[in-house]
């Protein structure tokens, strides 16, 4: 279906009403607006693995419905099948991607208050996690709208702020945590402009985040990757703001490919790097950034753009999905619970305790 | 016509023979070889400024070629009429484009030698003005082949080498500057590998860099401009080697958009940078970078590829084509004089009055 359900202004790209589970396929912005209606945590699956969804937050919280899909449809009476059962099917969405952490970290909060709830009648237990699911979703948002509150501080009235990748509502439940930053700085009355990375390979400066902050009617102007240097060189970045996927007990963050390269460069020309992300996405299980798994993916997205071939025929490719920024370059960690900088080892800590 | 009229293993983009010049289109490839036939200087203008022909060294030689095309076109007796309307040939075509010195070196020689030959017939003149275009072609090739012998010793045995854009056979008569060291230290029997950024918007280095080091078989694995910084955190490059479109008197080099990016990177992680060009590209005149003038290209080439739409409709672009990249972030810049390095301001003017 190509129309969205539910009627209402704000960006979400996922909706979960009545058992069925609508997604935006970002894959087709900025072009066509197409929704998919998935019922199966398969199909959740396959819309994580195949990036109709992408973003750290948005993949946790459409892994939680996907766990609930699967919770759904286990046939049983027997509580100890039944998380066997369901242990499989968080398993198999886990596997869909690597990197971003806010996808176990969903499918681990599922699985606890499954754990949890092993007393109680699987028909309980099936309602128990529809809510829990419905309540990642909904929480998801108001973090990015609390670290948006928190974040706003940070950027200065007239701010022309170098973002990359998409780090908005698109990438979330909704309201974006680098771009919500951004959305709050703009609803407290400053006059923010956006510099927006096209992201190379996937595009999702370009399609995404030019995208949302044109339909929120925030000034943006869109580069390549590579132009970035040159316009701090020139003076026009203010600051920089992305999110992340994981970020590692020390304070190292795993972002978009390029993120590592805009970190040097804001470094180089004394420019605040901010990284803004819910508490979900800190893995205080890794000590340091070296250890977060850094996905790969098929060269045919460098090589291809749809049907378009960019490159020669049998090119060796690397297709790093993302990299790694050291702490040391970040200016400050921005998540729901408030800001963390300097230690960072302490600080995330804390905040990790705190929720 | 689809097919070079002349037959040769070796890759050289503008072939003028017989009173034309034949081009290979850089537009389509990897995906088509096609050659344009051109003979009047007006057709040249346009091939240089939609990019048919690009590269600093070789709209250069594609200008000279075109001015020899204007000046036998020329209709009068008058050697005084002659210069008039070579001088306004010459206005035509150094339009084209800004950046590249190479493109008003070229001209200037050419309008220098028909002012010193003034005085023969304009028949002498206009078959000068040819031997000269050829003189511009053939030094050029010669003068990469050296410049590759000079920096073949920068290159160690089994380096990793990554390169930006397209400073290759194909951005110059033959051979290349970038790719020319590299070349020569392939012939030299060392094992180099090289890593190319596509170089958006206009993916030189995934359509021309590749194509040109498969052809060649020389190891070339291509990325996104955005994993460059990446890749040298893990230690995969040994060392950069670009082009350049013009160097001022300081040894500021002005490059392909994303050079200076790189050059950061590179400083960021004790790599050394090399900038490979011919005496051409070096333009004493200009104190530094600062003054070089950057062309800003139509918003349409980040926009779009070919007819595939990749941002909304109406978004704000910038599209500098160029970069700065100071002279400390430079290791040294190889020409076919020798190597500068340290002190660029009198290194530079020592090597261009050897000419």
């Amino acid at each position: 279906m190509s129309t969205c359900p539910i009627d209402s202004r704000a960006i979400r790209p996922i909706r979960f009403v009545a058992g069925q589970c609508h997604m935006l396929d970002q894959r087709l912005l900025p072009a066509e607006e197409v929704w998919h209606t998935y019922a199966t945590y398969q199909e959740i699956a396959r819309a994580i693995s195949t990036m109709v969804v992408r973003g750290a937050p948005a993949i946790g919280v459409a892994a939680a419905i996907g766990a609930w899909f699967g919770a759904r449809d286990i046939e049983t009476e027997s509580s100890w099948e039944f998380y066997q059962e369901f242990e499989k099917v968080c398993a198999v969405l886990v596997a869909t991607r690597p990197t971003a952490v806010n996808l176990s970290w969903a499918l681990e909060r599922m699985k606890h208050f499954a754990q949890s709830n092993l007393d109680r009648s699987i028909l309980e237990l099936k309602i128990g996690l529809e809510f829990e699911a419905l309540a990642i979703t909904q929480e998801d948002e108001k973090a990015n709208q609390k670290l948006g509150q928190h974040g706003e501080p940070l950027l200065a009235d007239g701010a022309r702020v170098l973002t990359h990748c998409n780090a908005g509502a698109l990438a979330t439940a909704g309201y974006g945590t680098a771009l919500g930053v951004i959305r709050a700085a703009v609803e407290a009355g400053k006059k923010i402009s956006v510099i927006a990375d096209e992201t190379r390979p996937i595009l999702q400066g370009a399609r995404l985040t030019a995208w949302e902050l044109q339909k929120d009617n925030i000034p943006v102007t869109l580069i390549c990757d590579n132009m970035a240097g040159y316009l701090m060189s020139l003076g026009e970045v203010d600051c920089v703001i992305v999110g992340a996927d994981r970020i590692a007990a020390n304070g190292d963050v795993a972002n978009k490919i390029g993120t590592y390269t805009v970190a040097v460069l804001a470094k180089e020309h004394n420019i605040p790097f901010y990284v803004a992300a819910p508490v979900s996405t800190i893995d205080l299980s890794l000590d340091a950034g070296s250890q977060i798994p850094i996905e790969e993916r098929d060269g045919r997205e460098i090589t291809h753009l749809k049907d378009l071939q960019l490159a020669p025929e049998g090119i060796s490719v690397r297709n790093p999905a993302f990299d790694i920024t050291p702490h040391c370059l970040v200016t400050a960690i921005i998540t729901e619970h408030g800001i963390v900088n300097g230690d960072y080892l302490a600080g995330l800590k804390r905040i990790v305790k705190q929720h």
